[in-house]
């Protein structure tokens, strides 16, 4: 069963539909429950899943670590903990949407896959669908690059560069695909039953009082949100944590509408941010974060391009490579931390969404010298104090 | 208790040392022991680990999945799954390797961890040294390009260039070292002990009766080895599975000394092979490959390039994008399937060593078409009879 997360319209269990008619995002229907016995997020939580996903789910995904960050910690005066979905099969968060949206397609008698998407998502897709033996589709825009393309290619989707508006496409794919191919765009309401697992296993760890989410669509926020919601609703924690949402400034229509007070978010005219993978100027799930972020006492924030490079630098020093898109939440922590809105000593999650190998270009070198291999004692003398 | 694997010289449990004076790898004792309670690698097979690691290994490590793969399977005639070691925190199988390093260096009291490496392991060293504090020592040969130095400069090691022969800093970096750096190199006996890790979690699965190993310095042959070798010991299996050892053509000392039966391998002139991953001419573990060959009826086979990148895309049909180092494990399955060397219906394990995206511009692009967002209709119509 799905309803409109705004207007309360139900779709019965059988439909094929991603996005209510009044335009705002779907939410499958709360699911409550007990854990139960046995190794990892999909067998514990079948309670609160929509789907049995184990046996089918053959190139793993979710079960991610939840890692300390101790210098940070130190640093921030805080308890900080990162969520590593750099660690799923295709290296980023989205493959845990992608499970369950096949899972769903699946269950339609669907055979074909398809998304919109120029990075994670795109890559999941293809990944699962090769796998599934479904064929795949991406619609990336026509003007995107060789090397982006390359890392989708190798799963041998079918990509189709569309020339026209790229934010039109999210909706029009849908129309399109009617019953000829499954399309899982982001946000999609299966999708958030995938990310909202990540909410079950922070609390299965450590159930922080804040959990930082870099938000471009919205998925994962309303994932998140969804798992610690049910989580509450089943007895079994007495608080959610206070959810965060991090945009980048340079794209961040989500973040302008919560300071300006406004239900709804607008287009965001030109986004220039380098976390290109949060930079949605039209977050299909952005009404709905807000609503979640004004329902439970969220925090909304927006973060400069260079605390979001310098952010990358510091969880890599706490020995994670991460995407600046994934960054952003530390950026938005630190900001949280000097104004005292996050209180010293608080235990905060921040979710590191996908890998930086794929955006590696992005890098600064730093701290590379040369040096011949006779002279080399001489040289790591600059470093200590070299003893033979 | 560290034994050298050819000349059975012994050296004290706090010797600070890598490779026997002999010119030989050393090997830390065989362990014996149960499986205990509880999950994950670290603590069910801790009776076989000479460190206990769980609390500290706060990047976490191990674990990964044993996939099937159902076309391959279905292709060879054979049952194949695929040990994803992509899914380690810095995406190849070196975590393992770099977790007991890292417990290694910590129990003699060193501050400085150091590696000889232009990829994997160099990225591996880089994250666990930056969680540890420890000052972290990269040398890598003049001539690298800055693509390769990004993914290891991000987590803050000192990178040195070193000016040259490259082959000779393996051994000249231990000596080096000494007491100043803890110089974790391929190969080295701890090494070796976190690499026997994926034996165990494969036993855990489903022990099959071959394991595609890619070879380049040997520590990971020698890991999956002294694995399998230590639950037989322990009488918790009748029989080691055969092990097959793999190495691009392009550069293949091993396989060109099995071949020739001779009992050692002779430094390779000029490699030359797209899987620059494990193109080590002179392997430091490579007379113990050949050793345990014979002495475990193992066998040995060297694949082309153009067979190493066929089988990439293959391996990614699966939905696991990975090195083309990784996929020569399936190109020489596929020719020993087709000798007949194993037998029908046999059940296989690949090793997937490490993730694609480090080399992502070698990905041919395919079923890229470019069309208008007004004739999408039309576009999909060529790939399958589309209905409105």
């Amino acid at each position: 069963m799905l309803e409109c997360e705004a207007c309360g319209e139900l779709y019965g269990p059988r439909a094929n539909i991603h996005v209510c008619q009044c335009g705002e995002p779907l939410r499958f229907k709360y699911l409550f429950g007990e854990i139960k016995e046995g190794t990892g997020v999909w067998k514990r939580y079948a309670d609160f899943l929509p789907f049995e996903v184990e046996s089918d789910l053959t190139i793993g995904g979710g079960n991610t670590p939840l890692s300390k960050a101790p210098k940070l910690s130190d640093d921030l005066g805080i308890e900080l903990y990162l969520k590593n979905e750099t660690m799923n099969p295709t290296w980023s968060f989205k493959d845990r949407g992608t499970v369950f949206s096949l899972r769903r397609a699946l269950d339609l008698g669907m055979t074909r896959l398809g998304t919109v998407s120029t990075g994670n998502m795109a890559a999941s897709v293809s990944a699962y669908g090769a796998n599934n033996e479904m064929q795949t589709f991406v619609l990336v825009p026509a003007d995107i690059s060789e090397k982006k393309i390359r890392q989708i290619s190798i799963y041998g989707p079918k990509i189709i560069k569309v020339d026209g508006d790229y934010g039109d496409l999210y909706y029009e794919s849908f129309e399109l695909a009617g019953e000829n191919i499954y399309f899982t765009n982001s946000n999609s309401p299966f999708r958030v039953e995938g990310y909202k697992t990540i909410a079950f296993e922070i609390f299965e760890e450590k159930l922080p009082s804040y959990v930082m989410i870099p938000t471009s669509s919205g998925g994962l926020f309303r994932g998140i949100s969804k798992g610690f919601r049910e989580l509450e609703k089943s007895g079994m924690i007495d608080e959610m944590p206070t959810l965060v949402s991090v945009q980048a400034e340079g794209c961040s229509p989500i973040v302008e509408a919560y300071r300006s007070g406004h239900e709804e978010i607008k287009r965001w005219s030109e986004p220039d941010t380098f976390a290109s993978a949060i930079s949605n100027p039209y977050p299909p799930g952005g009404n709905d974060v807000l609503r979640k972020l004004d329902r439970y006492d969220g925090i909304c924030v927006g973060v400069s391009d260079e605390d979001i490079i310098a952010a990358q630098r510091e969880i890599a020093n706490e020995g994670i490579f991460c995407q600046p898109s994934s960054s952003v939440a530390l950026a938005g922590l630190k900001i949280l931390r000097k104004q005292g809105t996050i209180e010293n000593g608080s235990d905060v999650v921040s979710i590191i969404t996908g890998s930086g190998l794929k955006t590696r270009s992005a890098v600064d070198l730093k701290d590379v010298i040369n040096c011949g291999l006779d002279n080399l004692e001489d040289c790591l003398d600059r470093f200590f104090k070299y003893s033979k």
